[in-house]
């Protein structure tokens, strides 16, 4: 990663900002002859796009994503891929106050003490709008793997919001398209709806956990030892506005276990080992082992809220501060769609990256 | 990140298996005029050496690091530093039966079915013996902030073990060099050292997690969007053996705040902002804030233990594995210095990008 | 260089096709502060582009360049400037023959080859036309290198046309503007019109060699060994479509040279060396000496011509082809704007990575 | 190319100095699998090593070659290849004399004017030294190339030494292993080793020309526009030392060519196209054809002379400087192993960097 690119061989690089004329992404290293539209890539826009459900900011973004290079008759070229969102809906008049104080959670502070400009209009660069370009990226990502290793299967989900967490007994992934926050519980669903009606009424706003799941993902992904799966997946989920945290598999938890609890013991199976569990997240020393690969992010809470907060101008005196305008009370349930476009972005860029090194032969196990 | 290298301009690539006759680390980008020599960087070797308390492995690895190139009459000239560590004890009996049955919790398959060959000698290059070539790299980086930014500090200590976690309201930083743990908490310490021995004799192992802070660091290091500095210190840390989670700041928990208690308010000091609290972990956008830059990572319990589990074969037979041989029983002891070195190794980079890219100028906050 | 990326710090990816809706540039890692326009960019895409004179393509395109990012109140910001130039003189009549048929000298087959799909209107991504976005970036680079180090002054010009070469003691730099051909030599001018008309009338085209040079730029930019000035010149120039040559300083004619010769004599002056001659290029080791850094490099003929050429078809018969359309017969005019863009582009990145490096502070020679 | 690394895929970083106590190249990226042995390397080291006939330094360097990591019982595992020459000649008595004054031609006021210091020692990490460290890695490509794309052939020979051509109508490739010079005109080598004992006894140094050609290269190694095959070819040869031009196929006679002349036209054959000509130098829009691919570079003369120059000291005063020592008095010669080398890399790198994007997959010509 540097500075707005990531991916090795599959790159993206994102550009622009909240109010500026337009953002977008430009795409290089996708293979030749993946089929791709401008409406394939609006399906995963629309499920990012603001205003979907009373839960999510209200602002008025069509975020219609064009195809500017690199699509030739409906198929990729192999050449840099241009996405390009025009920005429709530019109330600056909602942040007019920001540009002399400093918000607390934001960037303001550490793009000025940085660079000794910034565009406040809306966050400029730092705002989470620059996520929908992501997911344009993820959406050329998605089809080309689809093209190159058809069993792949990415889902993302809420598991908790703020101290509410959804219960894996109750996990029903048909449910995560019913429910305005991706969940796999329609109770906690429930819960939560309640719970962040009043935190919004409040002028609150609250924290949420993402996961993200990558299926049929062949073994042999990674590399040691920087360039390892885990390594670029930890970077893809943290580079998203608001994480804190990143966990595979066990997470954290690990820190707990036992080495007798933490083994994922193996037996034979049909075409390869299977697993008596998936602590390791589908991840083993960098390198996919074939399971499920298993990502979580934590997203604080929305940093934009009615409670007045104190700060500091930019002239260095005292102030307070109250974020008026439209923001999401969690921008967790957001976070959903982009953590799900990082992943099968990762997934594919290791995966031309591992065909380029071994050709993307397996060391058999097992009589052949 | 790419394969065996990581950083932009302070650039680290790492080389070498457990067994084979060396290994070490290609040091690119170093500034010159770093006064380093080799007792410099084996003071920090040291803290990392197997054999320091019961509590790690007793293999005995002198871990003698040599400068090989890129230091002239004691001085970084700013070409390529190669430092190299030899290997002299290669018990290569104690591996014998791993070269057929896959460990579990080793990267032993996953590099088989990536590269259908492996040194399966000690783990070969998936072993946390690569973690010397890092603290060699580390003990650079921390001489060229030295001169650089005298002022930044950075300290690694254990917070948890298995369940146990230390109390915050006894922390003590003079302890953490006074117990084998790196413990700023001395009852912890003790508590940690009996559950460890029992542990151990039960042919088990724990996890532990392991908190890095670095003090004194300059506000505005790192960059949008990708090349943020928590992103890069997510993928560092999360490069290292056996990690499974990564945090900043307030880190996975930032998802049960409300954004009230998130916000680390900001009020006039000398010469900057002063923040009522660290929820953020010193990084707002990807940017220091000047702040404290906190880290955590979880590390898995060690996956060589003597009690036995399931694998199977090469051949795809079932079998059962045990691990003999000199493991720590808890790997998480002997994580903590990496993890210094890895802070060390980021900040520096983003102080050299950031140099690059500003001049290191800043945007005044208050009168000048 | 990375497909469609090049520079470390100061890093430009272009996209876009010849005849697709439009082309451009991202620009990352400028330094923030740089006061830029989108008329200050247009400045140097004028002289590009084409119809400016009977010598080169009579297409209209007005190569109108829009700052979608980036810039903020007619400053950059740090963040990634997009430059987008709408294609607007799409005549796919002209190229209807050649979808069928590989085109001696061009892309065609190659990318056929490659990808299994090609976008042939216009020659698609290999078009010269990619070449407006470099020209944009390089103006962005410009203004930065005005900003950082104002002594820097790069100017190309032709002088070589066919087998007609300029004559080095006519040389007059203020006649560069005031010809076609961007020649320092006004009779040079004066016989390659005659020159040109003639092979245009005949349906035929000729190749030229163009020199860059850079003067004003500080000694110790660069790096050894493969970050080298020189290397990323070579790289920078050798890109432009139909270049086949690059040299630095003396460059082929090097080789002729004893070392006698050769040596650039070094005698005390003000504020450093004074060199007797500049056989170097002003690289040495791959730094700059502080001498005017030297680039040429040669351009094949134009390969559209009207003369016919055998070739063969997609489906592998023996063909003949003739390249209408409104070509210029030869390149190597236009390649002149083109050449000092990349030379600004490679001077600025390697200033921003000698400053994140070294910080910019040099070794002194004589008393202080 | 980032400091001291080439490569996207397959990447060679390397570093020492002349004499420091050792010099090697970390290869990262190698495909698992390869047979490689340092007896397989050391065969390419001896061409290069200096003292095999009177036209090269007669320094003794056995240039022993050790493989420290990355190989396994004979074969590459895919993990970094550690290779490591030590220096065992360190003469340096002679060296004396330039750590005050600085040599014309060298690197020497260089290094100092960006780092403010320098290691004398031979020239340090400037010395040609360096090398022998490339030729250790284009070995280990070599072996790479031979399993994966059996075909290639990579030949370097000298096809000019001063102003003297070796005459391509008497080129008998047999010839090349056959005289000092890898000339495969038998009757230039004749000449050229007349023309270089006058040149030696008088104290002075001569340049050459090297051309290098890779047979068998299958079509659509490569990519647009900055990643282009001949972009990294110009990259690699302008990095080796004392280069000063590269040239691809016609390199910059192409200047002097009309376009009827330069078009190498295409007529059906056996599995793809035939050529009449190869003015391209095998490569088109940066992507191979599967012709030959040609490059050239000019090696100046040798800097260090017995004929005394002027020069300036690091105090500012002027002096005079004779290069006493053990100096090759054409470095042409002992380039020839070198570009081989990097010739070696380059393509096997876009070989791994094709197969990760396309999967190596061709557009078909003709019926299948």
């Amino acid at each position: 990663m540097s500075l707005n690119t990531f991916g090795h061989l599959f790159r993206v690089t994102t550009w622009g900002e909240s109010h500026g004329p337009a953002l977008g992404a430009t795409v290089d290293g996708c293979p030749p002859g993946v089929a791709v539209s401008e409406a394939m890539l609006q399906h995963w826009l629309d499920r990012r796009k603001p205003g979907q459900s009373k839960y999510t900011t209200q602002r008025k973004e069509p975020d219609a994503v064009r195809i500017l290079s690199g699509v030739y008759e409906g198929v990729t070229t192999g050449t840099p891929i241009q996405l390009m969102i025009e920005n429709t809906d530019q109330r600056s008049k909602d942040y007019g106050d920001i540009a002399e104080k400093f918000r607390p959670g934001h960037a303001d502070i550490t793009y000025w003490q940085k660079y000794g400009i910034r565009d406040p209009r809306g966050g400029g660069r730092s705002s989470a709008r620059e996520t929908a370009a992501r997911v344009a990226a993820g959406g050329i990502a998605r089809e080309a793997l689809k093209a190159l290793t058809p069993g792949v299967k990415i889902t993302g989900y809420m598991v908790q919001m703020g101290q509410l967490r959804a219960d894996r007994d109750r996990f029903d992934m048909a449910e995560v398209e019913r429910n305005p926050f991706w969940s796999p519980d329609a109770s906690a669903a429930a819960i939560w709806a309640e719970h962040l009606d009043e935190l919004r009424k409040s002028g609150n706003s609250v924290g949420a956990v993402v996961e993200v799941v990558a299926s049929g993902v062949p073994a042999g992904l990674g590399a040691p030892i920087y360039g390892k799966l885990d390594t670029d997946l930890a970077a893809a989920m943290m580079s998203i506005n608001a994480v804190k945290g990143v966990e595979i598999g066990a997470g954290m938890a690990a820190a707990e276990l036992t080495g007798v609890e933490n083994a994922d013991e193996m037996f034979p199976g049909r075409g390869g080992p299977v697993y008596s569990s998936n602590h390791a997240g589908g991840i083993l020393g960098g390198i996919s082992t074939g399971q499920d690969v298993v990502v979580r992010f934590a997203v604080k809470p929305t940093s934009s809220i009615l409670t007045p907060r104190k700060t500091i101008t930019r002239g260095g005196e005292a102030a307070e501060i109250i974020t008026k305008g439209r923001h999401d009370p969690c921008v967790g349930i957001r976070a959903v769609p982009v953590g799900e476009a990082m992943m099968a972005c990762v997934i594919l860029d290791h995966l031309l990256l591992d065909r380029g090194q071994t050709g993307g032969v397996r060391g058999p196990i097992g009589a052949r």
